[in-house]
């Protein structure tokens, strides 16, 4: 019998997370006038014990004993050999995946969401809010934040919030409110509901209602939560790398290649940073984020300071944006459709530390099916492209006849997110382009920001 | 922090599984002339290596390590200490779960899926066929074909195939076809068409049509797989109560009370025959099947020879039934609305052994709802059965003042059917009545066949 898994026991866990702010250089986050926002100014946001850890450039921070409490629930979550795939592809490849679908809501994002949920609990904030798009952040913050008797206020984007209302159901079923976004309860909400009342809403618009619920609330007991593109949010993600690096020690295994599909990069952060430390410290490994070729923010955006959110509510950050204006297409990896990418995982891209790779609609759920019929786990859409970049990187080792070590993150399961797959099969999924304009449209919207300094730490 | 897991390596697997026909007398299946049904007559059904397996009195029976290999995807599946819900109830009660949710179907059935996946194509088989009603078990067999490379036919229950769409996704992702049963491919279908062509299907219906589709199949290389209720299926789902033992038996607890819901009784029996080996040979244990109040088989049925379908086209079988044209009403745990059950789990029961209990579907969904806010994972609404008397039996605990160990069965999340937690959660679920009527009318069905004796084993 071949062994498939490498297991940690809840005694191997990680005690502490990585921060890769000890290692690169960043340009700061800037306010409205132009000059570097203060932990102060983010204080009605976020409480100050996140603030700290978000602005904080020690290199291991420790993990409290009642995040590891919750985490405990899921992980260690398991490193898996894909023997089926490998034969399927004939590759002399050896691939690993560290599967982050064990979670109760079924991805990474609870890794995050549990340790934020710990430390607004331990402020002494009584409420979160926040939004999602596809669903998948805001059932992960509803569950952290049943854990520590927290309320939680989810805003939906319409668009999802009808059309996907298992979604919902999850996050009620943990205690959470979830409304419809743009709801009647909020100034920002109702102004885009007097303008079109059918809209289908954005992830844009329900974070300006979300961030707007927390910061207007009177009782100062309630925070923001947000689920990716902040540094604590890959700081957190960073205890998949970190298991993953004793698991593969536990076989002699170091991987030529690591690869994780990229939205706002939380799950490619987790998997990634640890191995980005080894890379800044002399190791040879080959690092690559995965975006939709629809959604080319690593691969074709400029690097520059723009917004988080399509209102312009949060401070400029400097990252890899197509403009917080662009609207991406329908994408079925929900996760991914986003206009910019967390700004480490930018900074590691100029530094030269990341190798970007894009992939089309069609090439990802083709893998995701080869995937779903040799491992036989079903991936969720945002999975699917780091499943693409794996068999083309398995395939090259082929060609080149090298036994490469791949390992990659596969960040959650598609159990909830099946329409696409039956698209796919019936020969209905898209591919859709990606038009040199929008890039000149992007460096349109852009071009009155300030510009970030092209800094090298490496 | 506390350890909420006992995890168990590859190398740890049980390398047999455990057969309960070496230590109880059971009375025959019965053929339509009355006398035993043997071997040769299951033959255009089953393979005969199946067969084997399912009159099998040796006690121990070796695992093949092509099962392994595909069993290792997910197992061995990790036993979980729900410190969170001891908490919530105050009970000095320590819970233990097997929790079978991380395979990726989601639930228990790959076990037996996968084995008898495995056993076809080793006699030569290439295809499979069967019946799903909430699509658990099809999507397993599924799954499992894919791993094997059999063609695999799903006969969906209607009025599922149409609400359930995900379901039938997941099965053709793995590559199975599902259709919608009744349907014109067989006799059995297009007599049903004929009379009623918008009827929503039954599990009794698409258990004759995927029967016939397997006999009828003049290539001799189909074959019909069922995924509860027969003997070879209680077998391969052992590993999970061969599992926990090892893992209670490394943190040195030994259940008091071990607790499974039950359908067709193969959850239940893959956790609770290990222990009722143990009670056999005199060990002090209670085990508990558990089964809806609307769907009482086992707590007010009659000890009878039934036919396990409604048609009467299979053997008759000695069980608790309700009779086979029962027709259980619209309770969310579709795996629990069966009118017979397993002839080993009755058997059991008729010897004392098994002490069954029944919760009306409020109560499950109480007990369900309390579960995912505190252990943070959202049941099956099976499983939520097992959840109540769990919750049931701490309370008792706690009244009496007793460190009761407690183990029971987490046989599926919930995921993909979480529209009655929204109907629970807004107040609109119901629980339904079983009137003694049914009792009568069951004894009515039943009384034209032969009786089984009341043999008694221990």
């Amino acid at each position: 019998m071949k062994k498939r898994k490498v297991v940690l026991t809840e005694d191997e866990m990680p005690r502490q997370w990585y921060n890769i702010l000890a290692d690169i250089k960043m340009n700061p986050p800037l306010g409205p006038d132009g000059n570097p926002v203060g932990p102060e100014q983010l204080a009605p946001v976020f409480p100050m014990n996140l603030i700290e850890q978000e602005v904080s450039t020690e290199r291991w921070i420790d993990i409290p004993d009642g995040i590891l409490d919750v985490l405990s629930i899921w992980r260690p979550a398991p490193l898996i050999r894909a023997y089926s795939l490998e034969k399927a592809l004939d590759t002399p490849a050896r691939i690993y995946y560290k599967y982050e679908g064990v979670s109760p809501p079924g991805s990474h994002k609870p890794n995050t969401a549990v340790a934020q949920a710990y430390y607004n609990k331990e402020f002494g904030i009584k409420k979160l809010t926040t939004e999602t798009g596809a669903g998948q952040w805001g059932s992960a913050l509803a569950f952290a934040c049943s854990q520590y008797g927290l309320e939680c206020k989810v805003y939906m984007v319409r668009i999802s919030f009808d059309q996907k209302p298992y979604r919902k159901s999850m996050m009620q079923t943990w205690g959470a409110n979830c409304i419809a976004s743009p709801s009647s309860e909020t100034k920002a909400g109702r102004a885009i509901l007097e303008k079109d009342p059918d809209t289908p809403g954005s992830l844009g618009i329900a974070i300006s209602e979300a961030v707007e619920a927390a910061v207007t609330d009177e009782s100062g007991q309630t925070r923001y939560s947000l689920g990716s593109v902040l540094n604590h949010v890959m700081l957190h993600q960073t205890i998949i790398g970190l298991e993953a690096k004793k698991q593969m020690e536990k076989i002699g295994e170091y991987p030529d290649i690591v690869i994780g599909c990229a939205g706002g990069g939380s799950n490619f952060a987790g998997l990634a940073f640890p191995y980005a430390y080894d890379k800044i410290n002399g190791k040879d490994v080959a690092i690559y984020p995965v975006e939709p070729e629809a959604c080319p923010t690593m691969t074709r955006a400029p690097f520059a300071y723009d917004h988080g959110d399509t209102a312009g509510y949060t401070p400029l950050l400097p990252m890899h944006s197509l403009g917080h204006t662009f609207v991406p297409p329908p994408l079925h990896a929900g996760g991914l459709r986003y206009h910019g990418m967390a700004p480490t995982v930018s900074q590691l891209i100029v530094e030269g530390i990341l190798e970007p790779k894009a992939f089309g609609q069609i090439a990802t759920y083709e893998a995701g099916l080869l995937c779903a019929r040799t491992e036989g786990v079903i991936a969720a859409p945002e999975t699917n492209h780091a499943l693409a970049c794996v068999v083309d990187e398995a395939k090259k080792a082929k060609e080149e006849g090298k036994e490469k070590v791949i390992l990659f993150n596969w960040s959650g399961h598609g159990l909830i997110d099946l329409a696409a797959y039956d698209k796919y099969l019936s020969g209905q999924l898209e591919d859709f382009a990606f038009p040199a304009e929008d890039i000149e449209e992007a460096e349109k919207v852009l071009e009155s920001y300030p510009k970030p300094e092209i800094l090298k730490s490496v």
